[in-house]
């Protein structure tokens, strides 16, 4: 099948992109842009990591902008895809079935298929995929125990450690599904060439943050 | 039909739109990415602006990425081009014969329209819809009697005269369609909210230079 995966930057998407391609052509990548004006200067970052994630990746991207509502956004969605030519979406969700169902009323209604390589997995079995394959930096945290510390960190097997001791403690999402961290991805093995950070900033807000990547440039691989 | 259109963020693709809506309907927005590094800055730059206009038109974008070589660009645009379920595709071209063939080429092959509102048009009306319906900046010069000066400038009816007068003194193409200059539409009647540059800086390289937006925001119209 020709299918278009939902991206967001993170890991999530990118290992469901790996996985997906192994079965299938994956021909564009989508990004939802929120216009909700609350979230401007994340949202500007964002569209330069999407774009050079597309690059890496030497594939188009459709940016769908959204105004940023709850249920609108669905809506956009499903309205912009039907200008793609493809047999079905590749999404990174785990385990939210809110997520799901929605994306599930979608492809049913414009007569697609939802691929969800990694729905229901085992977590653990997962991180240890992003770690051994993927070059993964924290680029948000939003948890107990996830300082400021952690913001720019490799997701790399003592990151991981350190998640598995906070998943004991107070259980929080090893994965991050709730949103708990948030990552980058600046090296795949479909990436072209790695995107190397050259200049970002950590922003500290109390009990969260992100890393705003103010600069970054590409690496060409052999 | 429903149709996608190519922009570059420039008045010549915006006119091509705003015309072309009158009888269609504008799905898709469609931007060739060069990743050719010597134009890093410059991508980058685009980059940005097209998610502007993408926002401020609230129509989805498809972002090609190419190597940025002059045939392979082609080649780019036609197999991405594929993926976009449309009847057929917008574009600004008014008197490149070379430019014209190559996309009546890809059309052709995909089995879907082209339409060229501006094609061989009077380019002194042209200009003066885009003075009266837009409000555009100059972003970059390259050509005889463009100096520094004009980087930024509003193109109103003031600029027009000064390009009329080399025209004459140069045979400078008033409309810029050989390169001479590049523009940017901060508003238009099709825009939801305008593009306000907050921040910009004029790079100059003792013939030609251009303006790097290096900040800005929207402003919401009534």
């Amino acid at each position: 099948m020709k299918l278009a995966t939902l991206v967001s930057g993170g890991k999530d998407s990118m290992l469901a992109l790996h996985k997906a391609s192994t079965e299938h052509e994956i021909v564009c990548l989508v990004g939802v842009i929120s216009e909700n004006p609350h979230s401007y200067m994340f949202h500007t970052y964002n569209l330069h990591l999407l774009d050079a994630i597309s690059s890496c990746l030497h594939l188009p991207i459709l940016k769908i902008p959204t105004k940023g509502e709850k249920e609108t956004e669905v809506e956009d969605l499903e309205r912009n895809l039907e200008i793609l030519n493809v047999d079905g979406i590749v999404i990174g969700g785990i385990e939210s079935e809110y997520q799901k169902r929605r994306f599930e009323r979608i492809c049913s209604k414009l007569g697609i298929e939802l691929v969800a390589p990694l729905w229901k997995c085992d977590v653990w079995d997962m991180m240890r995929e992003v770690v051994s394959k993927f070059e993964t930096v924290i680029v948000s945290v939003s948890a107990m125990g996830l300082d400021e510390r952690f913001l720019g960190k490799r997701l790399d097997e003592n990151v991981l450690n350190e998640l598995k001791i906070l998943n004991e403690k107070y259980g929080l999402h090893v994965a991050g599904e709730g949103g708990e961290y948030e990552t980058l991805v600046l090296d795949a093995p479909l990436y072209r060439k790695r995107i190397v950070i050259e200049d970002s900033k950590k922003v500290w807000q109390g009990d969260s943050g992100n890393l705003v990547v103010k600069e970054f440039r590409f690496e060409e691989k052999n």
